[in-house]
């Protein structure tokens, strides 16, 4: 008989190690797969159930009904009031608030623009909206000879022209950017930082072109910034249709006047309130998976999209856990914060309350972007987090979420960072935000209930099976340092 | 000096061979590099200049000026008109005409449903669209009972106590396939196939759930035959809204009589036409890629996903590599085919045209499923063919275009198939599709720009790259025989 040379050759006293790590080996694997089986089970429920029901929608239909929810509004406390109640009826194992103070800023009496003096056309009304944070004009609003730059480069050759005169940025957003946030990341400083480029100047205001790709007639507001060095101008958006407009009318007269009258003001801070309610954990309830959203709008704003969207959608993925009955071993917790829009207070004051003293904070994950197609997630952390993530991708194929990539968690949750958790972002069909972001047109008839649910569908799954399994401790120390 | 064993073993008289397949394959290797390069420029040329202009939208706008464009309607003439304008106003190499004989089908004079005797609501109107094809009720309409079943099965244990009965075909499309498409085709038989199976066992006439997943009040019509060996009843969709009302009013009150009027007729075949534009390829002309739509709709609709979006995305497409500078290497051409939806006429008679006879129809992709967000391409061959399109995948990422799979090529195209052709179908989106299909919903502002640009680039990349490289014998004999 043939007998192998490698037998002649093997060490026998190796036998019993070699045969134990054979079947640690098997179980182990069997216990894999297992796993993977009982995960493929549970994403099926979760589509079925979700899918049939599509409950996120009428969530949102309720959220929706507190109107606008801007920061220390009467509108954002009903809203505090609505999904506070809805996770009640919904018996969650917990529901809290906790206080938040937000700084308060109100619009007034509702701003104007026009030309004032267009041989070709006369006095032409321009769609405006302050942005937030802006002061007013003086009373009875200015009149005054428009200059228009692209960026901060072009208004600093200019320089001292810019004195006595409105600064009117004109960049678009990028269209050709097929990511439409990377393109809203290249004009956003127009808007943030406008004012205070401008002010340095000596510009008396300024008007931004809406940050969308769209060419309408509705003006995109968002938060602005001032600096403490320089004049504070009160600042706008005007729509994109009104720059073009505008634009081209000072092609032909560049000795335009436009008038602009904003009544906004700052008033004191008052209390607003994070909500939060969860599904404890049944083996290590303060370890925490958070599902997060912020409930705030802007005042002009109902905020389907951004971010009711993304509330109905953190509430709808516990109460999908719930009525499948799938009791989690760490602590999944819907955060909807407050304020984030005018200062993160929501997001900031969250890691620093006395409640998250004896919790540990896994992952977060934030809804964001609006409540569109969902393609899959961008993980805030290094590319070794990603690869583990992404053992689990069998589960979000039949989700078609095929994307698992390095990228931005969220607003509200990057002050988790810090503390080591890790953030995660859902990473959605971005083509139509910015049609709709931050203006009066971010309504319930843009959502979809079908793209919406299946968005709970992935926060749901991937809450889960983080909840399950945790973050091995190199991974974790690995995303820390990122 | 060490020598390595190997070279004593080194047959030398193989050294030239050797050499001769190293070179060969470093420039082999370098040509791919250098090919994979023009491509991805190529890509993001293409990206760059449809993102910015959106022109696929400017020219679905003109081409939904024709209104509705029903088989042998005057809005179809005139959508013929219109797209043949617009090719030859593009500059196009060859834009030309094939007549097509379509079937005529006339709504006639609205139809009217209602619910007649109901205790609890009275006369409740019932919205209903007259199927396609349908035949009319006598005139005046019918009154009768109604029999609600879930499917044929259920239809056929009923079995005689249909007779003189509306049969009320109920089963909604399945919302738990992510798929909509496949929820379609689980719920459309009873469309296609209700009038014969109702008429079987004597029954007067049918109604059917409107196949959508949406809970509205809009019918959606579409195909439906006869069988010449089952008397022809008239048969209508009715709006889920009112789908859900009757089923409830008949559990109530299963005596229900419900009113049905249709108006409908057949007319005499005229003739339509096919419309083609095309680039003509440099080096072989008479290799065709085709970029496919149908330019008909249903009589209720200006079918702005369905299908003009396809249509503008043919159009735009070959607009493209124009604009470009774009000279591909086989004939490019737009296929606008005649009446899809009563039929399949123009994709029938395109294959059977003198035109056609010197002719090699390489591959052809076609838009048929919505102008909405585009995830990739169905292959309707074997998975050696999926594999081998798989290797321009690298091409189709930046345009979050992950999908390359087995799967459908579409309805025009299927015909080409047995000629040996690759079809092709776009990949989008399809929660929303189901929400406007076949209904008078089906209209330009459901339609984003971005979307539907992102959808041209990638048929004008994937025609182009065809274009190029076509498809090697093995996997055009291997797509044949599929």
């Amino acid at each position: 008989m043939f007998t192998p040379r490698f037998l002649y050759d093997f060490e026998w006293f190796l036998l019993p190690f070699v045969s134990l790590f054979i079947i640690w080996y098997t179980i182990d694997a069997k216990a894999m797969v297992s796993d993977e089986k009982e995960y493929i089970e549970i994403a099926e429920m979760m589509r079925n159930e979700a899918l049939l029901f599509e409950g996120t929608y009428i969530i949102l239909e309720k959220i929706l009904e507190s109107g606008p929810r801007f920061a220390g509004s009467p509108g954002y406390t009903a809203a505090v009031d609505i999904t506070q109640r809805i996770m009640e009826d919904l018996g969650f194992d917990k529901v809290w608030l906790e206080p938040v103070s937000v700084p308060r800023w109100i619009r007034g009496e509702p701003e104007k623009a026009n030309i004032v003096n267009s041989e070709r056309l006369g006095t032409v009304p321009l769609s405006v909206l302050a942005l937030g944070g802006s002061v007013s004009t003086p009373k009875g609003g200015i009149v005054s000879e428009v200059i228009e730059v692209q960026d901060f480069e072009q208004l600093r050759e200019i320089g001292e022209k810019a004195r006595g005169k409105i600064a009117f940025f004109n960049r678009p957003m990028d269209r050709r950017n097929v990511n439409t946030f990377a393109a809203y990341s290249g004009a956003v400083n127009q808007r943030s930082r406008g004012a205070i480029e401008a002010g340095r100047f000596g510009a008396i205001a300024v008007l931004v072109r809406s940050m969308t790709t769209q060419i309408d007639t509705y003006p995109h507001t968002g938060m602005m910034r001032y600096d403490d060095t320089v004049p504070k101008i009160p600042a706008a958006a005007i729509s994109t249709f009104h720059a073009d407009l505008l634009s081209e009318e000072l092609l032909h007269n560049p000795d335009l006047n436009v008038f602009l009258e904003i009544n906004a003001f700052a008033s004191s801070p008052v209390i607003n309130y994070n909500v939060m309610g969860e599904l404890s954990g049944y083996q290590y309830p303060n370890e925490i998976i958070v599902v997060a959203c912020h409930l705030d709008t802007w005042d002009v704003s109902v905020g389907a999209h951004d971010n009711g969207a993304g509330c109905a959608q953190a509430i709808s993925a516990i109460k999908l856990l719930k009525d499948l009955g799938l009791r989690p071993k760490r602590t999944v917790r819907a955060v909807l914060y407050a304020n984030e829009e005018f200062g993160v207070s929501g997001g900031r004051e969250y890691v620093q309350s006395e409640n998250r003293k004896n919790e540990k904070h896994i992952a977060a994950m934030e809804s964001d972007r609006g409540g569109f197609l969902p393609l899959g997630f961008t993980i805030d952390s290094s590319t070794e987090v990603v690869d583990y993530l992404q053992r689990y991708s069998y589960l979000f194929s039949p989700l078609q979420m095929h994307t698992i990539v390095q990228g931005y968690g969220g607003v509200d949750i990057t002050p988790l960072k810090e503390y080591g958790t890790l953030t995660i972002g859902l990473l959605v069909d971005s083509q139509r935000y910015f049609d709709i972001h931050h203006s009066e047109k971010d309504t319930i008839d843009k959502v979809n209930p079908r793209e919406l649910e299946l968005g709970t569908i992935g926060m749901a799954l991937l809450a889960y099976v983080l909840s399950e399994e945790g973050i091995p401790d190199w991974l974790a120390k690995d995303s820390l340092s990122n």
